[in-house]
This record gives structure tokens, C-alpha cells and sequence, in this order.
């Protein structure tokens, strides 16, 4: 297999305390060691010069990746209007080679922004995992189950997941149930009991907006705490809930557990109106916590950097106080937080023997004057951006570097997501 | 004079109602004509083959550009603790020289980020004045006056207007009273009459934390507004008040006057956990609102596009209602009513007899297909970056483009601001 050799690169994960110039060289698929800089003089993939940053990948732990074919396709609407005169007509006249297209873009936009794992709910999934094993990216996919009175969908889930989960090492698949408020009761007590019996996740949306628990017809019958356990979702395999913007302190606590993950989605809560997650809470709790972007349909970049940005920012404000969510603490939910969530035990971390799921930072530039080992985490989420980004590698292959894709022709995937967009909505 | 051809090239500012594909020409630091796509064939500077936005160039309305060389003195702390532990001791030691070098880093930071004119208020502003010439920015300075017992603070700044104030069309000045806390009333008063009679704009910052009316020591005495008659200030030629954090939705209407603007600040209320100005009241009051990145200390990125941004997302959030601040009216923030504020009359638009301070913006990529005439808006502020600007043009000079910087040196500026910032703080 072959090796190759990042020099002088300076090496920061979430389980390290000080981020140091060291050699990491890949083999495959993987990290196969890394040393202090200066040790390996041979075979250099990659030349660092001490200047250039190497993190874990970033991880997308909520979206829906083919929306990008729905981006701005009305803007700044109240929710209701927005979803049944602008997104709902349109989504519905999606097919399969749409949703092909679509992700393959949004594949594109993710990988330049430094992600190189993606979670996914939407339909046509087999065409996402086509699209994203054609691109070489990681993800984690769920076929959204909504209403599914004669059971079609769970089982293309079911189907789904035979077919693709643990492919070439860069697929996992979920169930996808979308929502307590889509899907009845009896149902999503039959998804938990298949996830179990399938040893599956599941990928749910939960508790987005305020009048969620309303429109769900649960509300005085159970607490949201109480349909977990009493469906048995809350003790599926993995279970990754989507937005959790009105959990709520009190409740916080119940969803500390292993098998429970957070993708806190703070940019498109903000869009949308959904309101701010009480992330300190969550995070106060014990919760573990993810990022995601959302489809690009509501937020409306699908960049990971700007999502970290923004959860370390937003908290100290609406809370008045400057010391909530560290930069680090961001950084960790936006990469190996993320990764254990979709069922990836061997990435998200810069470690011997891991996924070589890694990006590489362009630090000499006039806002990283001040860096050193102790504040990088700082620098990165204050003053860095997914602009810095000069290389994305998954699984040991640089699919992104330099501003172009290595792998991938990008007129190609843009001209052809033009086409399916132009298909869809009756216009450019 | 040189005439430059950006040909087309997709047309947009504040006061267009759609972005069209036109050919632009400028003569010297002038937009001098402006017609269909199409229209001229030779002596072009730049080729837009229809893919490529130009807009008036960002102004950042609030900041203190030196402050590059603070940036990541403690993070993640609370605001007292953070001034004067980590930040006040070391702006102690600051030198002329430092001033200029960390000024020359910021201007590298805003240019490449599609900044054309920023506003100053620090010390030693000879030296920001010499740096912004030099590199060829367009700016708007004042002298940050703090105590001045013996008024010699407000001097210096009148004669950094004598000197600077119309210098090479690119520089106005201001005077600089930092703060009703910080400068004593009959001072205010003193400056806002030598405000109106050298025909000056003032830069103050105005009710950034809850706590400063109080602070201030007006508190009970008089409201803001009777303070800001009192004195005199809310009638000088231009009254610029950075922040408004806590002006709050009553007393919004009585900004609402030509000669008064907020640069509103988000992401430095958000880090240092000042709070969320209530913006789309002060809109709804007819306010002009500019919009600014404060120092990079408490930021920490000169990028406008980032503000703006967050000024569309945030109050969407916070205000649960997803048609709170329009893409429209963010950019409008950016553009003409920063340039407004500092006192520029013909700067901010694409208008034939404008001064050519402009950015073009490659909409060849993913994350934009979908744009459109109508849309295009939208789509720069919640789908775009910074990282889209592709050249960024101050009164006719390009001076950035692709990534470099035309005129300035990079790896020197880059190298004089770390050598700075070790004589600064003791440490790289």
C-alpha cells in the first residue's frame, strides 16, 4: 500500500492538549505513525514547513445533502410559506438523477470547506451512496421515513442499509425516521425495535421548533423524554437527534448517554426562525454534541467551519457571557464528536492506527500571526475560515487541494447540477 | 488617465433591484460608464464571462486595525478579566511602529476579504494614516481619546484632520471620544463643539454592555438621549456610534436622523458576551445601520462578509422569525451606509462618477448554482464567503486579485507584524 509522508505539519485533535510540529505519514487508509517533525527526511506527499495545520476532518452530522438543488429558492419567507409554496412543490418533482446530482454538488462544497464525513436523511439514498462513493467521501445515510403507511420506506431502509452499510470502509447507514410529528407512534416503536434487531443507528429530527411537540398530538399524553423510552428509541444502537433546540435545561441530563448524540444545527435554527439551542446546557449535561449544517435549502452554506464558528460564538452572546463553549469544545464537536455519532470508530481523531480523514490549514496568512502550540484551537475558530482549507483527505486519498479537486471534474458536476436544477424548478 | 474595461461583469448595489450583466469602465479612481453586457470589446482588465458579481467594496464602520497584533491574548474569559489581565497591559506597550505594522496586517486581512474602506479609532493614527496610504485602502480615522486631562488627546486628533482629512481623496477623519464612561461630560461637550466647528464627524462607541450606562455614571441623571443633546454630539456634521447594543427598541426613533449612524457589530457582541442588538427594531425606526468588525481581539476577523452574514442570520434566530433582515438590507449595511458614515458621498454604489471602490466575486462555483437576477443577494450572503472574492479594487487600483496582493509585499508585512508582536508581548 502506499505510504506517504506529511512533514513538518502541526498535528492538533480533540484529545490533544498542545498542537506540535510532527511527521505523520499514511499508509492506505490510514495514519501508520507519526513522529516529531524532523525525524523523516524521505518521501514527502506534503511539505508543512511548521506552517501548515493538520486536523481531523470534519464531520456534517445533520443535513440533507441533494437540497443544494433548492438553495434560495425563496428566501427570508415565514416557515409555513416558505415549505408549501417554495420547497415542497419543487422537492416532490425530484428523482433519482436529481438527487444524484445534487449531492454530488454538495459533495463538491463539503470537501472544500474541509468536511470528510457527512450524515445524510433523504430518499433516493442509494443514489447518495452512488454519489458519494463515487467521489470518495465518507457518510452516514438514512432513507427519511415520513408517513409510511404501507411500510415501503422502512424497508428501502432495510434495503438501504444491506446494500451499503460498511461499504468500502466509507459508508454506515441509519434508520430515518424524520420526526415524532411525520411518523406515528406505532411505527417509530417498530424502527427502534428493527434498529435493534439490526444492530443499525437512527437519524431523527427532534424537537426543531417550539410548537413541534404540539403538532406531534404528544403533548400533555408524554414528555419528549417519555416517547423515547416508551418507543425504545432510546436505547437503539446510536441514535443521532437532529436540532434539539427545544430540549431544554431540565431535560438535558436524560440525553446524556453513549449511544445518544446532539447534531446541534445553530445556523439553520437561526434561519429559519427555530430559534438559539441552549448548547451550555447540553454541554453542562454531559451531552455529547455534534455540528451540522442542514440542507442548503435553510442555512444556506454547507460548511462545517462556519457552523463551529457560529456555535462558539452565539452561546456567549444570547447568555451574556464569554466564557460558554471553548473553541476547542467546538472543534470537538465538529470532528470526532461527529464521526462516533455516525458509527465511525476510527476517525475524527489524528491517531496511529485511525482513518487518515484529515485536513490540511494554511496558517501562513495575515490572521494566524500569533499562533502558537497552546492557542491554535483559538486562532482556527475565531480567526481562521474554510478558506484556509488547502488540502481535504479521506481515507488517505487528497481529494481536495490547491482549490481544485483532485479526483473530480467540478464543470462537470456544476454544469450537470445546473441541468437537474434547471429540470426541477422550470428555470436557471 | 488609464481606463480599465471589467467586461461582463454581473451588476449589483444597494440601490439596484436586480443584478444585470454589464460591461464597467473605470478612469482612473472613477466608475466611469456603465452599459449592457456586450457593449465594448477591447482594452479589458477583466473578463466576468457573466460568472462574475462586482459590487461595491465592504466598508467596516467600527474597529481598531492595530489590534491584529492582540489577537488570541486570552480567550474564552470573562470581560474584566480579559481587559486587564491579558489585553490593557500589553496595548500599554504599544509604539508607533508596532501601531503601523499591525495596522499594515489588518489592511492585508480586510483586503483580501473584500474590505475597501475601514473605520479607525485608536492611537498613534499618523502611523494608521501612513499604513492605509501606503497600501492604498480607503479609510475613515479618529483618535481614540480616553481621560485627557489635559487635552491633548483631542489635539492631536484635530491635527491628524489638518494633516490627514481629504488626504489623496482616501482618508477623512473623525474625532474620537472613545466613550461616555471613559470621557467626562464637559469634554464631550467641548468635542462636540469642535466637531461642528472644523466640520468633523465624531466615532464613539454607545451602550455596548448593559452594565455601562451605569458606568458611565449618567445613569438616573439623564437617559442616553438627553446626553447625547446635552452635549451636542447628536448634532455634529456626522455621528457614528459603534455597537448600540442597549439603545433598545424605544428610544430607537430618535436615531432615526441623516446625520447619525450604528455600526453594528455582531460578532464582537456575540464573543465578548455583550449581547444582540436588537437591529430589526432600529431598522423598522428608520436607523441607519452600518456594520463593523470591531478589533481583532474580540472578533476575531476583519471580515465584513462575516458581519453581514451574521447580521441576516442572528436576528432571525433570536427573534424567531425568519423574515427579520433581509440579504438586501445586510448588504446595503456593508456597502453605502458604512461609506455614508464616514463621510465618503461617492462611494458604496456602482454609479457612473463613483469612485471605483469595488470587489468581484466568482460566482463559477458550487455553492452558487441557482443565482440569478433576482436572487443574487441571497445567494452572496447566505450561500457566499469571502473566500469568493477574487479581486478587490480601491479607487480604480486593483489591490488584490487570485489570492495575491498587487501592490504590498505579503510574506514582509506578515514577517514585521510577528517580529511586532514579539517585541509586544515577550513571546512569538
Amino acid at each position: 500500500m502506499i505510504k506517504k509522508l506529511y512533514r513538518d505539519v502541526v498535528v492538533w485533535d480533540a484529545e490533544r492538549d498542545s498542537a506540535d510540529r510532527c511527521d505523520v505519514v499514511t499508509e492506505g487508509d490510514k495514519i501508520l505513525s507519526i513522529f516529531p517533525a524532523g525525524t523523516l527526511r524521505s518521501g514527502c506527499a506534503y511539505e508543512g514547513r511548521g506552517k501548515t495545520a493538520l486536523i481531523p476532518g470534519f464531520v456534517n452530522a445533520h443535513g440533507h445533502a441533494a437540497m443544494t438543488l433548492l438553495r434560495g429558492l425563496g428566501e427570508e419567507l415565514p416557515l409555513m410559506e416558505w415549505l408549501q409554496e417554495k420547497i415542497w412543490p419543487v422537492e416532490n418533482n425530484l428523482d433519482g438523477d436529481m438527487v444524484k446530482k445534487g449531492t454530488a454538488l454538495a459533495i463538491l462544497e463539503m470537501l472544500s470547506t474541509g468536511t470528510t464525513c457527512f450524515a445524510d436523511m433523504y430518499f433516493y439514498m442509494d443514489k447518495v451512496a452512488e454519489a458519494s462513493l463515487e467521489n470518495g467521501i465518507r457518510c452516514g445515510l438514512s432513507r427519511g421515513i415520513v408517513g409510511d403507511s404501507d411500510g415501503s420506506k422502512l424497508k428501502e431502509n432495510l434495503r438501504l442499509a444491506r446494500d451499503y452499510h460498511g461499504k468500502e470502509g466509507l459508508i454506515t447507514v441509519q434508520l430515518g425516521p424524520h420526526a415524532p410529528y411525520t411518523v406515528d407512534f406505532d411505527l417509530m416503536k417498530e424502527i427502534a425495535a428493527k434498529a435493534k434487531e439490526e444492530n443499525l443507528g437512527v437519524q431523527l429530527h427532534w424537537l426543531e421548533t417550539s410548537s413541534e411537540w404540539s403538532i406531534s398530538g404528544q403533548e400533555g399524553r408524554m414528555t419528549p423524554e417519555e416517547y423515547l423510552s416508551e418507543t425504545g428509541m432510546i436505547d437503539v444502537p446510536s441514535l443521532l437527534l437532529a436540532h434539539c433546540v427545544w430540549v431544554g435545561r431540565e431535560a438535558s441530563s436524560f440525553y446524556a448517554r453513549e449511544n445518544v448524540t446532539f447534531a446541534h444545527n445553530p445556523k439553520s435554527n437561526l434561519k429559519l426562525g427555530s430559534g438559539v439551542a441552549p448548547l451550555p446546557d447540553y454541554l453542562k449535561a454531559g451531552v455529547r454534541v455534534a455540528l451540522g449544517t442542514d440542507g442548503a435549502a435553510s442555512n444556506n452554506r454547507l460548511d462545517i467551519w462556519d457552523e463551529l464558528r457560529c456555535a462558539a460564538m452565539i452561546h456567549k452572546g444570547t447568555g451574556n457571557d464569554p466564557t460558554l463553549v471553548t473553541s476547542a469544545e467546538a472543534l470537538k464537536m465538529a470532528t470526532v464528536n461527529g464521526a462516533r455519532a455516525l458509527g465511525f470508530k476510527d476517525t475524527g481523531l489524528i491517531k496511529e492506527g485511525y482513518k487518515a480523514d484529515m485536513i490540511l490549514i494554511d496558517l501562513d496568512q495575515p490572521h494566524y500571526v500569533g499562533w502558537d502550540s497552546g492557542n491554535l484551537p483559538g486562532f482556527l475558530v475565531y480567526a481562521g475560515s474554510s478558506a484556509d482549507v488547502k488540502a481535504t483527505v479521506v481515507a488517505g486519498r487528497v481529494l481536495y487541494q490547491n482549490g481544485s479537486f483532485t479526483e473530480t471534474d467540478k464543470d462537470r458536476v456544476i454544469a450537470e447540477a445546473k441541468a437537474a436544477r434547471r429540470k426541477l424548478t422550470g428555470h436557471e
